[in-house]
């Protein structure tokens, strides 16, 4: 019986591009029996041929030639792990164009010019997969693409980046401060050499405009998210969250309203017994409320290379299946909408403030005044511990629009008895 | 422009039945740009045809006839939501063999039929889904078979059973014993009339049965899961659980062996810093470890009328994909294949025991001794609070063979200084 081969190759040999390697040589004796088909990567395209060598069983597979493999007739699958724009996106549309399937785990391209591939592919009945570009081994794009297609999704919440979680589990658990945290993530290997991208919010602001795009049947990119980052937050802020039963969270939030869709990447306080609470360390977790299915939520490991990789060889398992069956295509871009997206003035937010004032009679009031003047309803308001001169008042507001709040707190920071604003963070929930 | 029509039908019209035709209603409208067609409901099958009248909208739809659904050639689709063995098989065997594809809830079926299910479902190259059959609305089985295909599924875990863990979360969190909290149960809705196979574990086993089929590629039928229910369970073992830093859940434990599945349902002790330990009330969750993606929990409402419908219907729109793209059986029986399935005395376990013994020197040796002497290895050994003139004993194991522990247990029972083996319960982990 002659095995029916279908070949692969793979752009990039880094860490993912090795984890798909392994896993598909690990899989090789059962994909027959599984999918009808055996996978072989025919051609890796690498920078440095050499110092690829090491890395796989025969060299000869290795190439620096993109010519060569896209213009290789019997290669019916791209696996693109090179990451990056460019030539990351001429590759990916080339490949198409030339009728080869993709499967890809780069989301700042996908977070970019996701509605561009796509059509692409669906012009010449390619699949394009990207199952391993948002929260990495975690089952996310298919999940709302198939299984919740049956509900209008209202809200998708996500943690999804693993070095902010793990630098806020450390400062939660461990008392310690952003910089001693985040400098035991990158000895960890948890965060990169340069760690803005993650730290400011931008990576999981990539992943959140991905699904809120699928999620909300309406294409949102990167621009549209509104992302701010960790670097602000405190361990004090911390111990106070805690006072309020809550945890900080590097949150993603996706909303879809009546007047048109939220998407943003905050720090904010979620209550303890929020699920999304007990998601630590470097782990990530997407939570999904449905008219249908109520609240859902996917949880995982949301990078690395095996992980990473096991979505990537869902993908191209998928593809195969499409294959044999003559139906690849299936299932495109599903984007049939045009959401108008929210700035971030006119979303509703609570809000945690912390401020450093004079400490007499008279000036919680007037703050209290300039809050209540702009629409701006307090839920909480405490004094706490007096610090030579000035005391220490923390404020939860009840839900406002974000631009009344700010109006507020220009009155608020111009006002004398006000020393300092020592924090200001978003509170999930209603 | 004509829009496309796909014709279904549903069998039965009860709450699951109710929530299908609900969820169709509500996506008509984006039905079209979502999937490319429109499912209308042409025939609903019934018992009492003036009862169900009131449900729907034209009443016209209803039918007792399962010959003129069978035989009306537009419909392609028939969705099962009658439960029970028959005629739920013959039904679904008979529209198989009619070129109709299916999609249904029915647990106890899939458990102990679902070879022959799929096997006559690609015969006929139709396709054959269940969705909501295992843990209602979360999406799992797709996850599996799809998204999780690049891996060696080690372990499933699971909380795939409503009532009890209502049951066991109101013991934990209220201290209340099992019979108060079963009744409080029956007084919200969420435990039946008959408990039984809620509370004996044996819903839960067949859930368990239909996953492990899917995670090892190899068919358990319920027959072959050990399960154990949470009648037995008092809250004194809660609050002794408590202090070993652990909860007591009911688990489906399906794990992979090289000597063969184990697969069981059973009340264990698990750590309360388990993502498991967080799903309470009558949430659902089901547990991944893979090869490749490591830990992964999927979460969510594993029964009622919308979280199941929510799975139907992406099931349902998934069929109208194959349909449209002329792919239908696209992804059949994954059992390729024949794993052995271990019985109850090979499987490993770790025990928490609490015996009542004689209050006198000597006794906790004897007893040590006779466990000692059938291999079972004491993690902790602890003498609790007397209680007139008997000792309470608590031993916690490690990782036994169950036919060992058994034995011991049969020579301990037997000993003169124990009156009683007050509780016996697993212990989840290594």
């Amino acid at each position: 019986m002659s095995e029916k081969v279908i070949k692969a190759a793979l752009l990039g040999l880094g860490t993912v591009g090795n984890g798909v390697y392994k896993v598909l040589k690990i899989q090789k004796e059962e994909m027959e029996k599984k999918i009808g088909a055996v996978v072989r990567v025919e051609k890796i395209l690498v920078r440095n041929i050499k110092k690829a060598a090491a890395k796989v069983e025969d060299p000869s597979v290795l190439t620096n030639d993109w010519k060569a493999v896209l213009e290789d007739p019997s290669i019916e699958i791209i696996i693109e792990v090179m990451g990056g724009f460019e030539p990351a996106r001429t590759y990916i549309l080339e490949a198409l164009r030339a009728g080869k399937h993709v499967v890809t785990a780069n989301k700042d391209l996908v977070a970019s010019n996701g509605g561009e591939l796509l059509d692409c592919a669906a012009e010449h009945q390619c699949d394009f997969l990207f199952e391993a570009a948002v929260a990495g081994g975690i089952p996310i794009i298919r999940p709302l693409k198939q299984c919740l297609a049956g509900n209008h999704i209202q809200e998708v919440i996500g943690i999804v980046n693993g070095t902010t979680n793990f630098i806020l589990t450390k400062m939660t658990q461990e008392g310690m401060e952003f910089s001693e945290a985040l400098a035991l993530a990158t000895e960890l290997g948890y965060a990169e050499a340069d760690p803005t991208a993650d730290i400011r919010g931008y990576d999981a602001g990539r992943k959140m405009a991905i699904m809120a795009s699928i999620a909300f049947n309406s294409r949102v990119t990167f621009d549209d998210v509104t992302t701010e980052g960790i670097t602000h937050i405190s361990a004090k802020d911390i111990r106070y969250a805690k006072e309020l039963g809550c945890l900080i969270k590097l949150l993603g939030l996706a909303r879809y309203t009546e007047t048109g869709i939220e998407v943003r990447v905050q720090p904010m306080l979620i209550s303890e017994s929020h699920p999304l609470a007990a998601v630590n360390d470097s782990f990530n977790a997407v939570f999904v409320r449905g008219d249908a299915v109520g609240d859902t939520m996917f949880y995982g490991r949301g990078a690395g290379e095996m992980p990473t990789a096991s979505a990537i060889v869902g993908d191209v398992f998928d593809i195969v299946r499409n294959i044999r069956f003559g139906c690849t295509g299936r299932i495109s871009c599903t984007c049939y909408k045009e959401l108008p997206v929210k700035k971030a003035d006119d979303m509703e937010s609570r809000f945690f403030l912390r401020l450093q004032v004079d400490d007499r009679p008279g000036v919680l009031a007037s703050i209290a005044s300039v809050l209540g003047n702009n629409d701006v309803s307090i839920a909480q308001m405490i004094q706490k511990n007096k610090d030579g001169d000035l005391a220490e008042i923390v404020v939860v507001t009840s839900k406002v629009r974000e631009g009344n709040f700010n109006d507020a707190m220009m009155i608020i920071e111009g006002m004398s008895v006000v020393h300092k604003v020592s924090a200001l963070i978003r509170v999930y929930g209603d």
